[in-house]
């Protein structure tokens, strides 16, 4: 692994004199630049796609171990019903112009995917990056409502929040609408995919209420996960998954410009993480004397939600202090929200909310063209659409099909109670113990 | 992640107005597209190796606690022996002309890979992408002859099977054999690598006989699985790894169209998976009243099997109705071969072989240049070559050293029997309670 | 999956014939080579990343469930410190020239990554590709100073040794020093990656002392570890990364003659695990009687270092050789350390400085550019300085703060001792079983 850069600047010095001809026509063929971009499409998917297990794995080891088998059944078929909402509605809701816009919603089914190439990629690339982005979004929410929803209330949500609520506010940013037209920057998704998602868990938890013996008086009675090497591993899954998160929304790599930013966004995406982290487990040791492993796996997560606002202009220690806050505030924002009593399984809304808000906000300090009021501005905006309809939403199924397990089956747990299985059959004794 | 496509067409309006001119030569140099092509399989190659980690997965959460280091061994020792056996057999037997063929079998081992490069992509890239196939196919195995079988048995099996059965019958389609000429069409294997799997395995789970106690009378009596988040990270490894299964069997990404391909192949893929999981929670619900996790992730691999054999030509809807129809065929298959007696610990002959033929059969809907005869001729003569090569396979093991764990072994669990350890040795009590 | 190669022959011989036309120019454009440069370091570097996963559950997997939680705080907090050590001070040690060199050491923060292309890549994707190598060395010693080691004393060393002790020695061949200069060989670092992590490791565990009851006169007390599953999954989560590992360790994509280089390196590692896992499965047979799953895991790994330090030159079966004499060797090495009353957790040492000092000195079998006497003048000076660098810290920390968990807390674990948390609540029986 000698490192070959000096023999390299030696044969481009031996050019620069002349004495080294190489071809003129140094750039990428159109062609090239088309297979590369549409190369990063594909890899970033299939990483953002991962980030799906990482989710479920997260979320299976921080529910208790009467609730393991309903998570993963939600965290499977939510990915599926979310790609399916992409494909029959959000996917041409979102990006105006897309098959025809808001009136060819179906038609994409119908056609071929690659009608031209003036794309600069393939859009059959495009149509999987943004369907798994979309997926992501609804993952965020079934960690935070766990434990005590019900199986099918949740896919109905699901399939709204996919199919509409990501799409329409999306639209308005990346489906070059009035957020951006005003200004408002979110690289990949601070607000657009963390923040709704975290929007929308919020409202879930509060219209939901908190589990059974959550909140006694001013006590939290801890409810302490069945799995932390489960949460670890999908603490790392969404680290990795997150490089293409971030690194493929440069949405190109056909440039030498392109493929620099894609490496700048992986440094970033890596230190912001890092940061996280850390700041998780030294905030933890100074505030409550013990290094909390859930905090530290939440502060990693926090710093990724942090940099995922502008991870391409930041110098790599920039985005390290940045991610650093991320997971500072990720241990203050925990225990806030207990006191509010909104019971949030595993920490979501702090993680996705709090830090998608901070990295918004966070733009400006190091990209000269952002402005702290359009940044206020589309956090606002967004969020006052996800938590309107998203409360529209979860009211309706309350009223209507209800959206909570009764006490009987929210005490032996979710997964006898809807799917007449055990997680771990042969050693959870959780249903005794807890 | 402001999607450029606008600003790129108006870049290109502009070129085609010759208001911006851009070098005439589009296409990639030579150069390019072999190194494109060559990435693609060592994208392809790594993803389905790790497919190798997703059984593993999946077997390990399905098979009792007794039984879960032996069936982590067997995944990780098969993987090994499989390329092992296609270094030195396998590719030689399966493509004609590398390498000399038949006869040079093992002359590749002591020549340099790349010969030439005319080929439009390295050999060695090729070689591993094969390699890893392979694997997969010895993987679908183990599952569903677990609890039961012992070893070394298996580990002989696993090197026919390698060595010998699975390069034979790929030859006749994809080493350009007689299958080929018949103009049967497989893209990516639903029936070389997933039947051909599948018919091994229920030969031999026909020749082993059930685990003891799982069918008294007319009853099933229920065996579940050690660990249900390990079967659900199983899916999603298996469900990933499958981008690289049927995208880098496109086999090329150094042209435009390729690109075109490929991407849709990851949408299609990615579909099918969806449709099939949520067809099992689905008719689950339905037939069961209960939706059934095991049955969900099944319904997710059943899509991705389906879809194998044609993920290029589909629109997304068809490769998810195509995949829904698997996930539907799991539900009612698992069952079926419970009736039938014929025990699957993982529903592997469910998923690999019943799918795999549906995904062949299926191809003719939407892919013009295949014929419903064609496929059913493939089916059924690679169907019949590997239940004879595998049944006497199977038999001749039967009849010298023996395939089946003796009674008091399979009762204390193959790992105490086998291996003299335990997979959770704190908390494992699978023995006295299963 | 048809294989194109033969048509595509026929148009090469076409072209050959003068029939078919194509451009002159064939080889990628510089632009194109940059990008294909940077994207082998992106795509090798996210695979390297995930090591860490692979690291976390393979430690997570073979410590006692009451060691669990804190084993895997340890991994996500010292990759994340290793980055940030290596941002702040190791990258510029390692590589003189870059930023300014030594002196330069902050500089690179404040700078725009990317000041020229005449390196041929994105130096931020160098930059990120060689971050995550320094964080495996030190995943290396978390694992074998495991379940008595204290937290914080086991992160200040990871500062050292990612900061101080893997950059300067890096340096010495990487980074373009005296031992490249005296043509020792280490392609992706047997020696200055995994020896220099296992010596650490080795040197640790002497200065630390066994676990409390591990060695009772000359018999050892087994302490099996808690989840063979995770140990499984976290060898092959290291076998996937190790391609990138390896592969990217060619530092160059853009022309054939790498991309056949990274082929055929693909190739060569998946053979050294193939070989090294075999190996390890005959050997413990013969050896024990019975097959043993973790010396299985141990082998595979084995190979898998073994390889790292000449995977390109090699013919594939050279590399099974290669990579089984590896896993023997694991077989033997860790009864070795035992006999010492050395106590290593998971079998590091002899995975990473055993191998790592033997596929150092295997180099020369296969490369006959490399020399043995300059390979075990790397590995000896590399050794020394790693011993002595690594003694000196764990002895300043242990008669500073002290290194070692009291008695008690060994007793109970340390996730009660040190998180105040269990890592399976609900099921770890552990403290009192072992």
């Amino acid at each position: 692994m000698f490192k070959k850069s000096m023999i390299q600047k030696l044969i481009l010095a031996g050019m620069g004199a002349g004495l080294i001809s190489v071809p003129a026509a140094a750039a990428p063929s159109a062609d090239s630049s088309y297979i590369f971009n549409t190369l990063l499409f594909l890899i970033g998917g299939f990483l953002v796609m991962w980030m799906a297990a990482g989710f479920a794995m997260l979320e299976a080891g921080l529910v208790r171990s009467k609730n393991v088998a309903e998570i993963c059944l939600k965290n499977v078929s939510l990915y599926a019903l979310a790609c399916v909402m992409w494909m029959l509605m959000g996917y041409n809701l979102m990006y105006a112009g897309v098959d025809g816009g808001y009136a060819g919603t179906f038609f994409s089914l119908w056609t071929p995917v690659d009608a031209d190439t003036s794309a600069g990629y393939s859009s059959g690339s495009d149509f999987f990056f943004q369907m798994v982005f979309v997926a992501t979004t609804a993952s965020i929410v079934s960690g935070t409502v766990a434990e005590r929803i019900k199986l099918f209330p949740f896919l109905i949500f699901t399939a709204v929040l996919a199919g509409l609520i990501y799409p329409i506010q999306g639209a308005w940013k990346w489906g070059a609408g009035w957020l951006d037209a005003a200004n408002f920057q979110d690289f990949a998704g601070s607000t657009l995919v963390h923040s709704t998602g975290g929007w929308a868990a919020l409202t879930g938890a509060i219209i939901l209420g908190p589990r059974l013996g959550r909140y006694v008086g001013d006590s939290v009675k801890p409810m302490p996960g069945s799995s932390m090497p489960l949460a670890t591993l999908g603490t790392f899954v969404l680290w990795v998954g997150w490089f293409g998160f971030n690194g493929a929304s440069q949405l190109a790599l056909g440039t030498i410009k392109d493929a620099q930013s894609v490496s700048n966004i992986f440094v970033n995406t890596n230190m912001a993480a890092a940061g996280g982290a850390l700041a998780a487990v030294i905030f933890t040791k100074l505030v409550y004397k013990k290094v909390d492993l859930s905090m530290a796996l939440n502060g990693a997560l926090a710093g990724l939600v942090s940099i995922t606002a502008e991870p391409l202009t930041p110098l790599p220690l920039s985005a390290t202090l940045i991610g650093a806050v991320g997971g500072a505030l990720v241990v203050f924002a925990v225990p806030f929200f207990d006191k509010l009593k909104i019971d949030d399984v595993v920490g979501a809304i702090s993680v996705h909310l709090v830090c998608g808000i901070w990295g918004t906000m966070a733009v400006p300090i190091t990209n000269e063209g952002a402005d702290f009021f359009a940044q206020a501005q589309g956090v606002a905006a967004i969020g006052a659409f996800v938590v309107v309809t998203s409360a529209v939403t979860w009211l309706a199924l309350k009223h209507t099909i209800g959206i909570r397990l009764d006490a009987d089956d929210e005490e032996r747990g979710s997964d006898l109670a809807e799917l007449g299985m055990e997680a771990y059959p042969e050693f959870g004794v959780g249903s005794q113990k807890f």
